[in-house]
């Protein structure tokens, strides 16, 4: 325990996760450690539920966390009733639901603002930080686990920190960290990376260790989740993305080792990463927010030499052989604050290419990431809008059918916009890519319904604008008929025109 | 003219307008200096248009400018029918006709953006730079005149530079610039500039002297036009704005000086600098694109020290005050590139508070300021993308109804969306202003309704979400219905509703 927690006088705040729960009242805001669900803080949470149903008591807390955290923060407090609202990010089936009941006011942000909003009091204060570490510093300093995400601010904001020391956690994680907290505006400094693989902070999260109140020890295992995993699709997709990189460097608009590479969550974006393992390319760098399993495999092949991320997000059966092989990633592996991850001062400096993932984009090329038939949200936002405003390049990839074929992910109109036309430069489906850079929307339409969309879909979309062109405008559209291909979704459970309806 | 070419042998290369307009031929790309419609070379482009005209030739050129340029440079080439491609902004009717036929095609850009894609190749090759000038140095370097806007850039990538040398804009123009072009990516050096009013850069911009194959001597005086002037909505909408300012100052959540402040085009955010001259701020900074008439009046109260911005554009009552009174303005003002004052790193390390201006938002506060109807569009989304997602604080204005009442800028959902939810703090109109800042969307809506719709549409808003949240979501709608405003503005020339359409 020394070795963990090297400030003495610390020691003798350790306590159990039902004494820290009871720092925690109805009416509070919790800030909670946890990126993808990777470090994040469990035990205190867990008890706080257990104790609500105990008791019984009226609880209503504010929950920010980095981005999606385990069941066992999310689902368990969103089962017990106990979170009124909820910020910045989530995939928690169970938590999904009630925030669309309209039961959890959820505020879906881009994870780079969540700490400036915090800072300049525009979210209310933050009462209560849990933050996960392998380790206490002689100083008070927090060492974080498997993820940084928002903690720097969380520890820094709160009235009260309660630290759950996991010891399940491997201690080699102390040293891959890099926290750096840009300074207060408008008299900011630069931030002063300029490379993916520099430190420009330190390997502890500094705090005042006067308001650490507690201090819980733990051996609770991240809840990684398994992935779907990949299929001929996305197979399909990450092949005609990487014959886009090999053409892009052989005319030479891309060096050998192209620019840093982000790549967002799910399935699709896992599978574009394992595919550069067949792929020509070697020295790659990333500059992301998750690392999950395919990026071990191309550190251990030389395809990438470094990584730079924000979370370690392993699917169980790969966990296990990463943390013990912890010690060779060390130096190809950096954890930075989520701020800094999705910085855009960053992400634009660094001419990164920006990888994420559409439920559903239009035929001109404006992406829906979030919104399923533009009400129910799926997770969020998430980086995807720090990362495609301001990368070198921005790339969406989608499967073009959902639901069996019953949905197209090409439509006219999408019924939710989170990325416009101007940050979408790239769009990738199994059935090919459009280069919509440089395109005006006329030319656009006509490229993503040729390159992108099901066959089954084509026709339908071609006479769309066809039609849409008649009436003229720089993004044709015939009103009316711009979102029936949702409506018939949501009346028939497809969106296939069975009787011609323009007759 | 030793004073203003001070360059020897460039002396020699000046030429008439016809003569220079031969080195442009069918097939080229031509970028041309100006920046809502400051600074624009004119005299070259209008000896072009009247030598097609002359001779009949077929002549399609891709036409490349910082922003919106004056009449003698995109309506005469439009009328003459020879741009095929224009981006990244325009503001001129009859391109606007044009490109809504689908006869230009129009590639509306992010104004920091176009740079950075010029550079890496992504738009192709820059044949002619055609730049405004006032003089030129003793190795040729170039002072710009009212505007800065992508010349730099241009000037660095085309294969040829023509010269307008125009003596009608002021001499003291040189030593107002600060010209900063940021290195190659992915190894680019953090930006230096830390303060509104620190120069980074030259006061010139530099090219080689071998590329310019010629000067054309001018005194055309720049083509500013009156705005329309503000009225009482504007006012109000001005008043809601300052008064949100001074109570923020109050609760401390902002200082006395606020922060750096960026306003667009148009004359709503004419009107709400002009209102800060009767409040109560003192010592106020611009970090802005446009300098307009209202921020002369501002640095001549002192409610203004300091203007940064990318060119002056004033009405032709004011233009000739400003320049005359220029020794006064020197060292209060700079102008830069597009680039640097768009820039991401700079508008998020300065703490920007933006303010730009909507043709239409949606209850959720999404945002539409170029489609009208969601198809023909009006100008472009400018620098409004750059500011809105990395500001401190992205605000956005419009009148509640347009077109004598008959369509409300407040609707169920945006037509087109330029700037989503979560790139929109606060919506102000004539009716109030709504503080969204960390609300979720059911939050938004009601409070959307309540502050800012005109109150000859409230109910049926409000009927609207009602009916919608009975079909749940975290954004709920009634899909079939969602446009219905438009379709209804389309057919019968307003939206209001006339019989009950529920029942
Ligand atoms: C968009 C996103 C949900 C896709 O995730 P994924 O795992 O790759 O996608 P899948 O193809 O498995 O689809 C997920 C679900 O959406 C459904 N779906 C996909 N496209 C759809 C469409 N066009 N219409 C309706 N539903 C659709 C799928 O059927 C699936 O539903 P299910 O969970 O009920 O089976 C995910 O990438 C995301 O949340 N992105 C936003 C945040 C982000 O980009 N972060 C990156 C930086 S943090
Ligand atoms: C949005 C924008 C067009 C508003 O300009 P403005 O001069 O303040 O606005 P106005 O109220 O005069 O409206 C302009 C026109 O749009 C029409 N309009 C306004 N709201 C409308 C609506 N909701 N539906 C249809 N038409 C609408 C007006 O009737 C007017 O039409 P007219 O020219 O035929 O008379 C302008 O600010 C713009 O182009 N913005 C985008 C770029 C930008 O933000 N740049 C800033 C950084 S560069």
């Amino acid at each position: 325990m020394e070795a963990r927690i090297r400030m003495q006088k610390l020691r003798e705040r350790i306590m159990t996760a039902d004494e820290a729960a009871g720092f925690i009242q109805d009416g509070m805001t919790l800030g909670i450690s946890g990126f993808t669900r990777a470090g994040d803080a469990k035990a205190v949470p867990m008890a706080l539920a257990e104790r609500c149903k105990r008791t019984g008591e009226a609880m209503h807390i504010q929950l920010w966390t980095g981005a999606s955290v385990a069941e066992e923060v999310d689902r368990v407090l969103a089962e017990a009733g106990i979170v009124s609202r909820r910020l910045p990010y989530q995939s928690d089936r169970l938590l999904r639901d009630a925030i669309n009941r309209g039961d959890i006011m959820y505020t879906d942000q881009h994870l780079s603002l969540t700490v400036e909003m915090i800072r300049s009091g525009e979210l209310g204060r933050l009462d209560v930080a849990i933050i996960e570490a392998v380790a206490i510093t002689e100083n008070g300093g927090i060492i974080p686990s498997t993820s940084v995400g928002n903690s720097p601010t969380f520890a820094a904001m709160a009235d009260k920190v309660i630290i759950e020391l996991n010891t399940r956690q491997s201690p080699l994680l102390e040293g891959m960290h890099d926290i750096y907290l840009p300074g207060p505006r408008p008299h900011r400094e630069p931030l002063p990376l300029k490379e993916v693989n520099e430190r420009i902070g330190t390997s502890y999260i500094p705090v005042d260790p006067d308001k650490i109140v507690g201090i819980v020890l733990t051996d609770r295992a991240d809840h990684f989740v398994n992935m779907v995993s990949g299929d001929e699709e996305t197979e399909m997709i990450a092949r005609h993305l990487l014959d886009f990189f090999e053409t892009q460097v052989k005319s030479g608009q891309m060096p050998p080792e192209l620019y840093p590479l982000q790549s967002g969550v799910g399935a699709v974006s896992n599978a574009v990463l394992s595919g550069l393992k067949n792929a020509s390319f070697k020295n790659l760098t990333m500059y992301s927010e998750v690392l999950q399993d395919a990026v071990f495999e191309l550190l251990d092949s030389g395809v990438l030499a470094f990584a730079s991320g924000c979370a370690i997000t392993v699917t169980p059966e790969h966990a296990t052989e990463v943390m013990q092989r912890l010690h060779e990633y060390r130096d190809k592996i950096i954890l930075r604050p989520q701020e800094i991850s999705n910085h855009p001062e960053l992400i634009r400096r660094l001419g990164i290419i920006a990888m994420n993932t559409a439920l559903e984009a239009d035929i001109y090329g404006n992406v829906n990431s979030t919104h399923v038939c533009g009400t129910h949200i799926m997770n969020g936002i998430g980086g995807s809008g720090d990362f495609a405003r301001n990368s070198l390049l921005s790339v969406f990839v989608t499967k073009s059918t959902a639901k069996n074929g019953q949905v197209s992910s090409i439509v006219p109109m999408v019924s939710h916009v989170d990325h416009t036309e101007h940050d979408v430069d790239i769009l990738v489906t199994e059935q090919g890519l459009a280069d919509l850079r440089g395109l005006a929307p006329r030319e656009r339409s006509r490229l993503v319904i040729e390159q992108c969309a099901h066959p089954d879909y084509k026709d339908a979309l071609l006479d769309y604008v066809e039609r849409a062109e008649l009436r003229g405008g720089q993004t044709p559209h015939v009103i009316e008929e711009a979102l029936s291909w949702h409506q018939r979704f949501r009346e028939t459970g497809s969106m296939r025109i069975t009787e011609p309806e323009y007759v």
